[in-house]
């Protein structure tokens, strides 16, 4: 199979490092940073690059976009008239809706399947990249209006060779799913830095910071246009989440003294986690696997 | 030194775990829970095993109170009229104001230095117990208005022999600090948890949860009466923490569609978590330990 793989990042940069390893991936990338596209080829995540897209998608049967998503639009546009008839056009994007609307706007008559494996990191660039970064996620595929169900297993045969689990999923589901799954997170994980960032007393304060600190504004550290981008895409359904998220903390601050109460919320939050931790890791038990 | 460890749980069993393998301190414990105690007897956290707090403190010259922050007054009391002269007190608690108040009325004439190890993990219990928990942590010490400095010397002595790094602190500074640090991080990642709970989707979206979820939400599995005792004796610290992420996220809320607003966010959380990890983990430059 050949793959034009466009945007060679974290993400574009470890589906390439996954295929790379597997028989029969043709793999020709570009890169809008001809430093990324360097590095790329040297750590075998492509075996050619191309000077731009419409020459990266010139003779692909698949095209994978894996830029941030409001740069999926303009590389849509890029390509449209530089794709093979039969080509697929896949992308990696946390946002479905928005980016499936673009594709039947921008590449009319193109089967277009919308993806976002459920793995990444908060480090971004092709440095970043590693092949077992897919290996396990679920990988959710959204097809579009005019997807023929032979698209479709293209890009569910691409998620697989990269060790990922396929899983089609209505595209509306998905960005409320994902909005409380992996956007929620994101900005409560931001919102702690930059409120100890902006602690006049930080410079001291930060010294008591320790593994939980760390863990819970890892995502912080992600990269700024992807989190932007993720916002702006996928605003209906992160904007009740937030609220939501606004109201607890707000109902707790009025019960910090109310022992029953207190103890009602921890005791929930702490079996809604346990159970979630049994279903998704159930060979290590109730303990988590990032210890 | 003879240390009476009250409490063997996941703090108290780490310490004595780690002291048990420095020469020179003899350890007794006692829990609430029989077989907690058979349990640190048998991974040697402590060498002999009190039938009660009275008995353990009897011949002690250090006692670490190592209980939920609610339980601490109640064990000062059962202790108070059987320590030797010069004992000297300390805990484990996460919040100093409250507890140190406690020491004053409940241990008059006692040297009392309140202690917190910023270490932790979101598993109870002396089966969660590691010898390695303190090492490299900061140790803040809050000494007592009736500590002399030998007391302070000898549980600062402690702290280093447990493998950490002890850090005088005001207690008031202490409580607003860890407020911040600490308190703020396991609320989120709670209310993140039960959130995630409350979703009539879950069953289903919760397949979506990845990484980061798991890393956010890590602290809601950690003990319930621990968050609860630490909400009811920090409230008037945590409370304006939780009104000010509150504001935040409504904020956000209402700049969802606005690029620049979320550009300026997320960068801001993203070069203070970059300012604290280069800070907190020289060694690893700017990329995250937890990886």
């Amino acid at each position: 199979m050949r793959l034009a793989i466009l945007g060679l990042g974290l993400m574009g940069g470890s589906l390439g490092l996954a295929l790379s390893r597997r028989e029969g991936w043709q793999l020709v990338g570009w890169d809008c940073e001809e430093a990324a596209i360097a590095e790329a080829l040297r750590r075998g995540a492509i075996n050619e690059a191309a000077a731009s897209p419409a020459e990266a998608v010139a003779t692909a049967e698949l095209v994978c976009l894996a830029v941030p998503v409001q740069a999926t639009a303009g590389l849509m546009e890029a390509i449209a008239s530089h794709l093979p008839p039969d080509a697929v056009v896949t992308d990696l994007g946390s946002s479905k809706v928005q980016v499936c609307a673009w594709a039947a706007e921008r590449l009319p008559g193109v089967s277009f399947v919308g993806g976002h494996p459920m793995a990444g990191s908060e480090r971004a660039g092709i440095a970043a990249a590693r092949a077992d970064l897919l290996t396990g996620a679920v990988y959710v595929l959204t097809p579009g209006a005019e997807c023929s169900s032979d698209a479709l297993a293209r890009v569910a045969a691409m998620a697989e060779a990269a060790g990922a689990r396929p899983l089609v999923y209505d595209a509306v589901r998905h960005d409320a799913d994902v909005a409380l799954v992996s956007h929620l997170p994101f900005v409560l994980s931001a919102a702690l830095s930059a409120i100890a960032g902006r602690d006049p007393h930080w410079a001291e304060s930060s010294a008591l910071a320790a593994s939980g600190f760390r863990d819970v504004s890892r995502l912080a550290s992600g990269d700024v246009a992807m989190h932007r981008d993720i916002c702006l895409s996928n605003a209906a359904a992160i904007g009740p989440r937030l609220a939501e998220a606004g109201r607890l903390l707000s109902e707790l601050a009025e019960h910090l003294e109310d022992p029953d109460y207190l103890e009602r919320f921890f005791a929930e939050a702490r079996q809604a986690r346990e159970n979630w931790l049994a279903r998704r890791y159930p060979e290590s038990a109730c303990s988590s696997p990032s210890d």
